[in-house]
């Protein structure tokens, strides 16, 4: 990947990729995936290799009150505010090589090429691994980026407990080594970045190689319990039943048909459902099952969402069953930084990149982040849309595209000296 | 209840109500209901207290080899075939207390009521606990009545595994005392009655007190597997999915519609289902579950299946998905024999009882008897049409007048002396 314009360094693709496999080691899966839960000895593996790998590059590395791995490269304007970028390290118990691990080693290729090329930027630079993004041995997810940014108090970060609730995550921090000292945010950044998979079949489908991400669509959840009566399979006549299972696939089937009724289109999922007894032989008295709804426009979302608790209630009532549908979460969309969009989509134009503009449907650091600074993101394509599974992976030119994107997006933002 | 017509012999509907509850506090659940899985330490508290009852009334008891109790009242002319009755003293989990007890203790009040009467029959009368009717613990119910039948061989009924692998049937025949030597079957008998609350909403709905059973309904059991893809929720676009969840509840709720175009209706069921991975955040990759349909005529139970596995294809197809329907068991309807179902008819016309014709819906050891004698079943009304439910309850009256009629079948068929 050779640098364009006013910019002289260029990433190495080979070393990011090189990195990527090495990381991937440490929690390596049977499948062929990575298995590196945060806060586990797995993850202080991996975050050790990360900090070795942040000080042979010259970084100055400091932890934060959340376990948060920062690593300074020095500005010739040291004093402003630094132009920061990372993602997370910690994985899906069966995930895979990239999801995450490619934002933060994107950020340390930056800063390779950087030394490479004899580079020093202005403004100072910053490579963050955030503590736990995953969210999946403790309450809740992008915690660590959540407390940065001041989305949650340091209090309820550090006492998260975990699924057992034997332990919490500051006792865990500590118990590998990373309850570090330094603030957990608090001051100001100019601007944040973050390289991330699409997990998502996008890019490939129309074959860009990057994706400049507007912003994260809003997200609503509800949980659903549909209340009928519990009966014989073989005794109870079909016109006397209240069958919640028949009720909950009316639901489920009209839910997904009013997905398709709006333009553009939201993605709308029951990927949980409980059936009560869940026997053979009986007819199910009770199903529980859960929508997730994701919008860009929240004007929109809050349409769907009251069409499809319509829906709920009038297949309900038509099958003499009870409905209850409550909101268990709600997450607005967030719109990224025009500049930062800008400087993604022109550092892509320029090394003669394939380019989309496009929402991203997970939540990510970045969200959060988005809230206290200039906020962007890049996405590149990962094979078939596959994430959050074994299989996950990604061609090593388009990773390498992306961190060049990245390294010229944060060159621009924090100017050269 | 007074006999009429030839019989002099009346039940009391007390004794009986107080033996039921009596039986119930073995193995009674804090919902009120009887948790009494069969060869377990509270079914052989259980089997005790009948075979205890039974010598109390003059029976001679036999343990067969598959742990049937059966009590034996001589008849005057004791080399003539017996005419049988019973049901089962094992429960579901959380049962009633009247699946399956009813059945045993009413064939007791029959031999106290004759007792009391001082009524010798001409054919003897034999009352009969079956083994394991529910099938809860072991791997089949109804397993003993089979093998008495002929329909299972000895060593499959004792050889059967428990859910654990741990232990067989046989071995805990013996561990709690049951073990017997008689043989299981093998010998004429005149005719097969068995009491049995209906489990269903029927007679209670239409006001009749007793229903003559017309036979047991076929039955086909399916395991459906749909197979798509799993994605993130957030990420995979609405129009690239292939969604099993989805797919199968269109399934779900075209078969439901199904049943409803045939008349007389079939029952059809969804009792089961499972999703795969079961995360809200994740489309569904796979989902399984269970299509349980019965029906009296076995032409029309087959046209009905031939159907619904059609409609489980063309929603695949329509929806991009694999679908697998693969028959898990399969049942013919079971006609009782005219003759017993006349006796019963006759006897509840002779006491006034408002009587019906009617089909079972579940399995009974009925079922199997029928193969091997001339069978029928009384069914008495049980309240709401609930079993399988420590919720289930009966009326005194209507469980007494089953009883009745019973003794009267009983005696019709055995003569009297």
């Amino acid at each position: 990947m050779t640098a364009a314009g006013g910019i002289t360094a260029s990433v190495n693709g080979d070393r990011l990729w090189r990195s990527l496999m090495d990381m991937a080691e440490i929690g390596a899966t049977a499948g062929g995936g990575v298995g590196r839960i945060a806060l586990t000895d797995l993850d202080k593996a991996g975050r050790d290799l990360f900090v070795r790998w942040c000080k042979d590059a010259g970084l100055a590395v400091r932890i934060d009150q959340m376990g948060n791995i920062i690593g300074r490269r020095a500005g010739a304007d040291d004093g402003t505010p630094p132009v920061v970028t990372g993602s997370h390290l910690d994985s899906q118990p069966l995930g895979g090589k990239f999801d995450g691990a490619y934002g933060v080693l994107a950020g340390l290729e930056v800063v390779r090429a950087l030394n490479d090329a004899g580079v020093t930027t202005r403004a100072p630079l910053e490579i963050v691994n955030w503590t736990d993004e995953e969210g999946v041995r403790f309450a809740a997810g992008v915690v660590a980026s959540g407390v940065y940014a001041g989305r949650f108090d340091l209090g309820y970060g550090r006492n998260l407990p975990d699924r057992e609730g034997t332990t919490t995550l500051g006792r865990e921090l500590a118990r590998i080594g990373y309850d570090g000292e330094a603030p957990c945010g608090g001051y100001p950044i100019s601007a944040f970045f973050e390289a991330h998979i699409e997990q998502g079949p996008i890019l490939e489908r129309d074959g860009a190689v990057i994706g400049a991400v507007l912003g994260a669509q809003g997200q609503r959840c509800y949980a659903v319990t549909v209340t009928g009566e519990e009966g014989h399979a073989g005794t109870l006549p079909m016109t006397l039943r209240r069958d919640a299972m028949v009720g909950a696939a009316r639901m489920i089937d009209g839910l997904n048909r009013l997905a398709f009724e709006f333009d553009p289109m939201p993605v709308l999922t029951t990927g949980y459902l409980q059936v009560r007894p869940n026997s053979r032989n009986t007819v199910p008295g009770r199903v529980t099952f859960s929508i997730d709804v994701r919008h860009p426009d929240n004007g929109m979302l809050a349409d769907i969402c009251r069409r499809a608790t319509a829906l709920c209630g009038a297949v309900a009532e038509d099958t003499g069953l009870l409905v209850d549908v409550t909101e268990s979460s709600a997450r607005d969309s967030i719109a990224f930084d025009p500049g930062c969009i800008d400087a993604v989509r022109t550092a892509a134009q320029r090394l003669g990149l394939a380019c989309r503009d496009i929402h991203s449907g997970a939540g990510h650091d970045a969200c959060n982040l988005a809230r206290i600074a200039p906020t962007g993101m890049i996405f590149v394509p990962c094979k078939d849309g596959i994430s959050h599974n074994e299989r996950e992976t990604a061609a090593p030119g388009d990773l390498a595209a992306g961190c060049q994107v990245l390294l010229e997006a944060m060159v621009a933002r924090a100017g050269i000296a």
